[in-house]
């Protein structure tokens, strides 16, 4: 099962970023496109490309049959689904495989596996790993307050069947609690057809905390330390760094062995991230992402390994390259995500021709970019564009080089974060490296 | 003596590193400029700029009066001269100190003594750093096989006040040499006026490795490791890389402390470099740089010590940031000068607009460049426009990605360099990092 040639079945910056690590390990690249894209920059980098499909996503990047026919069309031994799009699709995993080809991720079964929400916390469970204390199904009153002390106050009392932030009920104490539980049970019967609620440690500040892993078909697993990934806006992260600022070590180092634990419960191979929620001196499994992320720069920084490399070598059944005594942080480095959205008008996606560029560079900056001058960035997808990664000997050194870039870093034709990143860098919560998930939009207010 | 305002006495794109490493410390910039530089990348980026004079650079970058003036106008406390133009000029040096104004340098009397080869030679010799064995002036020609005898062949007959090249002869046996000498003594009797000729062992195919130094006014001096510099054109490096391929450890080891030996020896402050040749396991002096040098990238990408910064910082009287434990040496870096030159037509210059300019991007690259899109290259200065470094976490995957960013490097307008460097990385003369110093001008033939 060697690998010889990668379709890489994604595009942006990813997909170049993808072909990238091909050229490196001396392996052919070929790029799948869309309508929108016949001249983006990850097709003109990549050997060769295929298209797949119109514009639209659903015809041509989550357009299964058309990346099988490219794959078949090409000749290409390997499929690399970068991040979004199909990347945790355990059928689109399970296609690839029955095709023939190598899927550069985890088994289909484990994809599954962690992407139900449920299985996952079961199977953090099992490894041991730490999930944020909550009880089963409350029958009354009395049993809402009895989990309570169990788990600790503040709880949620939250749907069985819930989602999207319905049926949740934040109690702070005893006489709270006592009032929302019957007030949560006829939401969640009328939201969702069942009174079923349990209760849930509510967590008020916490950190967004994850482990980096990389794992092999022979039974390696390293994990390439932890990021922070607090800064986040409606869940989407803008602001990425490694290592976690502020983290006690004894926790850091409880953290990635749990996560180490974890890959080796579900039999993992690849690269993967384990996130947690990080409050108090404790740490919460929240998922696990099966995939390539989009900060993964930040780990690269640090550690000097190539994350991409590494899932390229492994699905093509070689071991590891670095042990974890290898892998060894040096300095610190942060990541800034250039949307194109215009935050002086709620993050509105803004599409459009780029009409001129200047990249930062120096000492201590790195640019993932498919930009360039006369590009067009459609309107049918995600809205980020590139990536600014900076690092620094420190964390202060790092920030400073941080606004330096950020300040040298000019993209015409459409809006960006570029603007709101270099506001960020100034202020007191991710200069003290305090923030928490709540920041960013009390930030925004 | 402490910094707050540096005149950045240079231009292109090593006065836009030392404007980026003043960002980066807080300090403020400020650039100056001739006619030709009036919209250049280090004018835009620094804080302030100041017009010193017209384009050729004896009116400007080389006009002391001016750049005083500049510095005096602009209000600085500090004077950065960079590399070349005036940065080994003692009497500028001297004329910055009486100004009352820091210079981020050695003090003059460094300067003046290490540019003064049998100064430097002699201050060499009398802190124990080899230099090229050689005798006194020969009387004879059977003293000059005595002093063969004892230096080694094959060797050189040299014209004591000999230069460029002149009045040299070189002997590989007692025989050959018999002949040689009074021929080399008419040379230099009818070029130099005077027949004073010297023997001096003759170095075949030796590498050129230096060392980089750091130093501070409170006695701190560390060793940066070394680079390997040997693939020159005329004299003129074209790649480096960081640490030198090939390197016996011990050797590296005497080399590095022979290089601090020195420095101590001349009370150095501030970057500086000591340059040697190697061969057959041995390692002699050949001079010192007192003053940052173009190459310095590829040493802070392996150790991630920032020199221009650690310059800035003992210029103003702290001590470095870093002790000699600090330096540790991470993976391998190679840099590409990007000179807008065309190999195929002799390396003529070839000064223009740059109507097109793509930079690489991606895990391990660093761009330093002043180059933008519509830009014009004077025809005044150096022609080196630009530098590639890459780093990876050992040579092969350095040599990988300069392939990669080599390929994706694209300046349209002017010819450059990089086509050469592509071809280059193939030599198995670089890939294998058993280059010397005939390398280049063999594959250029």
């Amino acid at each position: 099962m060697t690998v010889t040639t990668v379709l890489v079945a994604n595009r942006g910056e990813i997909a170049l970023r993808i072909v990238r690590a091909c050229r490196d390990l001396g392996l052919r690249s070929v790029a799948v496109y869309s309508d929108a894209d016949a001249n983006a920059a990850h097709v003109r980098h990549a050997d060769a490309a295929v298209h797949v499909g119109k514009s639209s996503a659903s015809k041509s990047y989550l357009n299964v049959d058309a990346l099988l026919a490219a794959a078949a069309e090409a000749g290409v031994d390997a499929v690399h689904p970068g991040y979004g799009f199909l990347s945790e699709n355990a059928d689109f995993a399970r296609a690839v495989a029955d095709a023939g080809l190598t899927w550069v991720g985890p088994p289909a079964e484990v994809i599954e596996r962690m992407g139900d929400k449920a299985a996952a916390r079961a199977t953090a469970e099992a490894a041991g790993v730490p999930v944020v204390p909550g009880s089963g199904v409350v029958a009354s009153v009395d049993d809402a307050v009895a989990a309570a002390g169990q788990v600790g106050y503040p709880v949620l009392v939250k749907a069985s069947a819930g989602g999207g932030g319905r049926g949740i009920r934040p109690a702070s104490d005893e006489s709270e609690l006592r009032k929302v539980v019957d007030e949560a049970r006829r939401e969640a019967s009328s939201a969702f057809g069942s009174d079923a609620v349990y209760v849930e440690r509510a967590l008020q500040h916490p950190k967004h905390v994850e482990v980096q892993l990389l794992a092999d078909t022979q039974g390696g697993v390293v994990h390439v330390g932890e990021r922070d990934c607090s800064l986040q806006r409606r869940r989407q992260k803008l602001v990425e760094e490694a290592p976690a600022p502020g983290l006690d070590p004894a926790l850091r180092e409880r953290m990635c062995t749990a996560a180490v634990s974890l890959a080796r419960e579900v039999g993992y191979v690849g690269a993967g991230t384990v996130e947690f929620l990080v409050e108090g001196g404790e740490f919460f499994f929240i998922e696990m992402n099966t995939r390539i992320q989009v900060e993964h720069p930040v780990s690269e920084l640090v550690t000097g390994v190539d994350l991409v490399a590494e899932q390229l070598r492994v699905a093509g059944g070689e071991a590891l390259s670095v042990t974890q005594d290898d892998v060894v942080v040096r300095g610190a480095a942060i990541e800034f995500r250039v949307n194109a959205e215009d935050p002086d008008d709620d993050f509105l996606p803004s599409p459009g021709e780029i009409t001129a560029l200047e990249l930062p560079g120096g000492p201590g900056v790195r640019v993932d970019t498919a930009l360039a001058v006369g590009d067009v960035i459609p309107p049918f997808y995600d809205s980020m564009v590139a990536k600014l990664a900076v690092w620094g000997p420190d964390r202060a050194t790092a920030l400073a080089r941080a606004r330096r870039a950020l300040a040298e870093y000019r993209v015409e034709g459409v809006p960006t974060t570029i603007g709101l990143h270099r506001r960020l860098v100034d202020e007191p919560a991710l200069v003290d490296g305090d923030h928490d998930i709540t920041t960013l939009e009390r930030l925004l207010g």
